[in-house]
């Protein structure tokens, strides 16, 4: 929070006592249990990642919505940890109507929980206490986006450090591309964040679209997409070793999926558009948004034909790359299953054959493609779920779907009544709190969510 | 045809010579090919059985809709097709907005094909050709709905067999008990027929709203929900093996499901209906309606609350037991996934504890396992893949949505404007076709009909 103060202070805004309390209350809060309880143990158990990581989110964000609360930016607590925890988890579906004329301090924190919930709050948190990184691997691994957790380098604090090296270059690039194309520098750093993180808050009503500059759509889309991409495809190109970058199947499927929605959508809503580049414009920033699960919006895509809806709809379930900050089920898993489909047709022609699915060129355990399953379904569970929740309030079916998916795949807009012209604000508190819960299940990718409701993880030993 | 020709000589109707005609066509055609070709091989390969089922559906289906073009009944051939597919496929999905004075034959014929289709249009042809039947376990179980395909006697054909007496049996009591309600004959056929296949075809533009009879909503409620549970369970109980048959989990599950969708769905249209008994009557007539992929209404569920349309479309998903004549994504399934999430979150815990998931007291193969995750994901693909091609012509996206489930499930009615109320007479030819497809792939349950595509299919050898 500390530089959400000094931009608070920066402007000259009423909000700096609400950022000093807040500080004050998360470091005492922080730092007391440090002094009263010594751990009995020193290494983490899987069991104790999963946990760790389930329990620290969702009092994260506690913490993280005290600024919102003292200054009265937000005057309800439920609202005020759905704003937040929709930050941390990058998500960026919002309860706010009117964004506007809230302090620039607040919506500075608001968009710098996006850039921090990124890359995992924890991973973040290790990243400053060097002393717990030899514990972390049980807890990056319970954080990490994906269905397999590949470590880039020997040492897990190196893995991490290469990956925030990587994440504030393209920060860094992203600030100075949005400076050249005429932004503020504050208007820059707020959309970095929501860019980077794969969030979506912007510090307009009508979003990226208030800026009415093409030029701004496309760069921000073309970024919105690469922060998609699994990081490690970087850390390859950096390395120069460019054919290992190539070898990412996942890659190539994501920029399909991107190519094939953005035509689909760029030709359902030509006949609206009248011109081609306009609706290409649009097609491709909306696809690369809500593929990448960041939500920006620059038109109002509830509007659209039927057809360009139900691809984005679509993308909100899919989500981008493995190892990335994007939520969503992700394209690696997708690719896996639709592997995992072709070889059971053949098998259900020649039951005798036996064949293996590979993955850039190695061959997946059977154990990992019969957990890609049932994490489809633990995904479509809860989806399922969110939606009959929401359902009690949601004016129509298409709202309490898109509600739902919208949250656990960490996109933010959905359709009709939480369409990108719409926000949150008009649920009930129930519904802000499942909503809330959707959002970390989506984010953690369910197990730690679910772990902490299983009886075992409660009992002693 | 020849009981759809003996009605429509009965009622003295116009549609005789349709008949005459279709029937003479069906002849020549299945005759001609037993002359003039003589198979090289008499035994039937898995992918035989795969491709037999796959095509003959389609070819059944085509002969099928040759009364309904003759007679004039149905003036376009694609609409004739998807009336007849979604006849055999026990669908009920309608393409026609009048009903009621169509000739008697016709309807009845209409009816007819969903209870053929019910036992499965295969093993009803074999049961008739004896002497088939000794090549026909593949052909079973390439048609058979469900993860896993148990004979209950050690020979195919007794198993064929049994299961069509108990078919017979239970209509035939479905029909004295219709009587009985004050029915005519020809409606309790019709109804008989719609129920025992889970179709839901009715003579009536209301379906079996018409009778105005909250008794006989009450006994085809009961019906629907006994055509849903596997054959098996009735073959225990009429050897009188009551623990054996109190063993299928997935009988339990059912009825659970069932009676929470019930309590849901009263409960939210109780506001609507003010008197709590019309609110369970009407509760439990849809909640068994569509969780038995039946489709038959007696009100317009569209008009319901959201809460109790989500949770129609949920048990759209579900579906029935496997070993019924119903379709959807089969209780079963749903129950071995719930088995492997629990497993799987535990795992995750203890990841070198190893554990067996089991149904009904015997351990599940790990490769059936893998197995029901990527049908999973193979039937979203193909519900979104349709809801896609339907929404280039849906006004919503709830219509999109539901029109693509309600087909592959076999259900029948969707939301909006393929509600109970309206029909799928408005689409286009395309979807037309591509609703036949989904229709087929469901009742085939996916594989035979991604077979067909199967390139190793039509290489020799």
């Amino acid at each position: 929070m500390l530089p959400s103060l000094l931009v608070s202070l920066l402007y000259g805004g009423g909000d700096a006592p609400a950022f000093l309390l807040s500080i004050g209350i998360t470091a005492l809060c922080g730092a007391l249990p440090g002094f009263l309880l010594k751990p009995k143990r020193a290494d983490l158990t899987p069991r104790d990642g999963m946990v760790v990581a389930g329990l620290s989110w969702a009092i994260f964000s506690f913490f993280g919505c005290l600024p919102f609360v003292f200054s009265g930016a937000i005057s309800h607590f439920a609202d005020a940890y759905f704003e937040t925890v929709s930050g941390f988890t990058t998500t960026g579906a919002s309860i706010l109507t009117e964004i506007e004329s809230l302090p620039r301090g607040i919506l500075f924190w608001r968009s710098f929980t996006h850039w921090i919930g990124g890359m995992g709050v924890l991973i973040f948190t290790l990243a400053l206490l060097p002393r717990l990184s030899g514990r972390s691997a049980h807890l990056a691994r319970a954080e990490s986006p994906g269905p397999t957790f590949t470590k880039l380098l020997p040492r897990m604090s190196d893995t991490a450090k290469i990956l925030y090296i990587l994440y504030l270059a393209l920060s860094l690039i992203m600030f100075l591309v949005l400076l050249l194309c005429g932004m503020n520098a504050y208007d820059a750093l707020i959309h970095t964040f929501g860019t980077a993180g794969t969030g979506g808050f912007s510090n307009y009503n009508a979003s990226v679209g208030a800026f009415q500059s093409p030029l701004i759509e496309w760069v921000i889309a073309l970024f919105m997409l690469l922060f998609g991409i699994n990081f490690a495809v970087y850390f390859h190109l950096i390395r120069k070793d460019v054919r290992q970058a190539a070898k990412n199947e996942e890659l190539w499927a994501y920029l399909i999926i991107v190519l094939l929605g953005t035509l689909g959508v760029t030709l359902s809503i030509l006949p609206s558009y009248g011109h081609f580049f306009t609706a290409l414009r649009y097609g491709f920033f909306h696809v690369s948004s809500i593929i990448s699960t960041t939500g920006f919006s620059a038109a109002d895509f509830n509007l659209w034909p039927v057809f360009a809806k139900g691809i984005l709809v679509l993308l909100m379930f899919i989500g981008a790359c493995a190892g990335s900050t994007a939520g969503g089920f992700k394209v690696s898993r997708i690719v896996m299953l639709v592997k995992s489909g072709f070889r059971d047709v053949r098998h259900t022609l020649q039951p005798r054959k036996v064949a293996v699915v590979r993955m850039d060129g190695k061959p997946v355990q059977e154990g990992t493609l019969s957990t890609l399953g049932v994490y489809l379904f633990l995904y479509i569970c809860i989806m399922i779920l969110g939606a009959l929740i929401v359902s009690l309030e949601a004016p129509d079916f298409a709202t309490s779907f898109t509600a739902s998916l919208t949250c656990l795949s960490n996109v933010g807009p959905g359709l009709n009544a939480v369409g990108p012209a719409n926000n949150f604000a008009f649920f009930s508190p129930l519904i802000k709190w499942s909503l809330s819960f959707l959002m970390l299940a989506g984010r953690l990718e369910i197990y730690p969510i679910l772990a902490l409701f299983s009886i075992s993880v409660w009992k002693k030993n």
